[in-house]
């Protein structure tokens, strides 16, 4: 009876799918032997469209380690966006892609002294930094250059707060840009970042407040101060209700102007925000099994996990949403874990996730909101699986 | 000042490495410009002889998974040892490193339906299952084929017990040989994993002992059991004291004969034990740093992270030894993290690392036992970083 009822191929039917109009057309043509990752790159130009709506006269620097798909890049450059780099690598991706390095900013506070000076031969003039020797190696391989001195946010209301890594604390900044001009740089700004998933607008008001008092006391000390770097934090619906984008964008923006009066140079870097909804990821059911016949939860083991694109259910932070060929009918919890060898590829079993009871091997699964950091997280081939494939369309 | 010492490039000197001896001259000669692991494949073979030298008779399937390199399965082949693949991608590796189809065994009870009929068309007849489904599809694509059924360890000494999402309990794993026998595949033994980083031979006795149970239970049920699947658990020195694998090895065989007696075929699958002393990492700091002038504890930042080799550093489950070039004054607490802009990239905090006061950007770090489950893991390109680059000498 089980050997019927798997050899008889389910038809791969999602009649109410979420996904975005085009991918949803484009799956129910397409056939993968692995787990795919489909980009609408429409989708991506109108998610940058709202946020640049509502935050009018903001510099959108997209953060290319969200997704760095080529494609993702050329469509955003065409769209007018900037970009936010963290390596050489992305570097070089942008401006292979046609963006201008006046346009690209190097927002790592932990460089390499030699992506550094890449960075400052291709043209590019602006580097964050959050620490002495940071300073001096950027003085030393771009002299002159531009920073911005980034600021630790400890208080946030976001979804996923950030650790302490990046930033440091209001007076340390403001001895920071001393530490700049001392060492020919130019103290030209500030940045942070709010925390990921920051869902409402009206959550950014803590770290306004604490970057606010480090902006105009670096003013008030003679700080060449131009450039406001507001990070990230613009959040994806991952089924917790959030802020539309313009909407969103034209509240933050008047609580920026509220505290901070006109600024020379306003500048965002949205990653999440821009590209999460834009993918979906299609994937397969490969088994489902109990441990105990009287075991209350299923395992639904699929051919995707945490070592091949789903990094990001680490500790059960970003949880995606699931459509399934077996979805109409009664749901039940589910352990859901990935493919690999490896006991830690488990992507939700603290709260399990429900799911159709029907569900069974062979079965095709959609992954929800899963246009950002996916692709590059995946692995290079952890027990042998290959990274997860990308197509844009 | 700080430029000074900065631009005063330190000798990159590790007097008293405790790295192998080859690796320790490679590296007194090797420049790289990003974080490589060096393999000594003597060290792989050295290991591979003391374990078969203790655990003599048994035959060992590497845990391909610990370490794909074509060089170390070529290696491994060559010292005659057997191998157990994840995947077909790790089947396919094996085959064109020479090994054998009948010395592979297929140990993932999560396996796509294709990568079943691939494995039987290359002659691999070992397949491990733990679920109803599992059989089904192994049945459909290996027709006649032998199958482990794999048990649920759940009672564990090992530092890193594994979670529930492998093996079935014991009265499902009589009842699924007899569901393998129905559907025409040869219920031919048992597997089970004591969970990672088992230090001592000694903590295998509550899983031996469930296993031994289900064992004499299968044969006095008539099911031709001869496979022994003692799987994985093989320790690693990362600091904390592990018996050496010879007597490790001799140790658990006694265990084993006294619970089993003889068994036509005992294996075991060690990944870890055979391959994590053979590599060092050799990376760089790219920034020490304090949040607050008075913080107890600097922040040091290193090349190499979560998402380009250290991934088994979640949850600070490794702890991995270094060395560096600022060795030899006094100590202090740091909290270490990688390069990327993700503020999850941080490998230990809540247990500060003890690393030398001196340290600074710049200076060069070796990370040691770093073989197993680093190369494997490394994503494809996260914020622009590439892979984990690996040499085998």
């Amino acid at each position: 009876m089980l050997a019927t009822a798997l050899e008889g191929a389910r038809s791969a039917s999602f009649p109410h799918s979420e996904a975005p109009r085009r991918i949803d057309a484009y799956l129910a043509e397409a056939e993968f032997d692995r787990p795919t990752l489909v980009v609408d790159l429409d989708t991506v130009a109108a998610n940058f469209r709202a946020l640049s709506a509502g935050l009018e006269g903001v510099h959108l620097h997209y953060a290319v380690k969200a997704n760095p798909e080529p494609e993702v890049i050329a469509r955003l450059v065409r769209e007018g966006a900037r970009f936010d780099a963290a390596s050489r690598g992305e570097i070089g991706l942008c401006l292979r892609e046609g963006a201008r390095p006046e346009h690209i900013s190097f927002g790592n506070t932990v460089k390499k002294p030699g992506d550094i000076a890449f960075a400052h031969a291709q043209g590019i003039d602006l580097f964050a930094a959050d620490a002495d020797e940071e300073l001096v190696k950027v003085a030393s391989n771009a002299p002159g250059a531009r920073v911005m001195i980034r600021l630790l946010v400890e208080e946030t209301e976001a979804d996923w707060p950030l650790s302490r890594k990046f930033g440091t604390a209001p007076d340390e900044a403001l001895r920071l840009m001393g530490v700049a001009a001392s060492l020919g740089l130019v103290p030209a700004g500030i940045s942070f970042h709010v925390g990921s998933q920051t869902r409402r607008a009206a959550m950014w008001a803590p770290a306004l407040d604490m970057a606010a008092s480090v902006w105009h006391a670096g003013l008030a000390a003679g700080w060449p101060l131009e450039v406001l770097n507001l990070g990230g934090g613009f959040p994806a619906f991952y089924g917790d209700e959030v802020q539309g984008a313009e909407d969103y964008g034209r509240e933050l923006l008047g609580m920026v102007r509220a505290r901070f009066g006109g600024v020379p140079y306003l500048m965002a870097e949205p990653g999440r925000g821009m590209v999460a909804s834009a993918g979906v990821i299609s994937a397969e059911v490969l088994l489902v099994s109990k441990k105990r016949s009287d075991d209350i939860a299923r395992w639904v083991y699929l051919d995707i996990g945490k070592f091949s694109g789903l990094a990001e259910t680490m500790e059960e932070a970003i949880r995606y949403q699931f459509e399934t060929t077996a979805d109409g009918g009664p749901m039940g919890p589910c352990i859901l874990a990935g493919p690999s060898c490896d006991s830690a590829d488990v992507l939700y079993e603290k709260r399990p996730m429900q799911l159709p009871m029907a569900l069974q091997a062979g079965d095709r699964v959609r992954i929800l909101s899963c246009g950002a950091y996916t692709s590059s997280y995946s692995s290079v081939g952890f027990n042998g699986f290959p990274p997860l494939a990308v197509v844009c369309i």
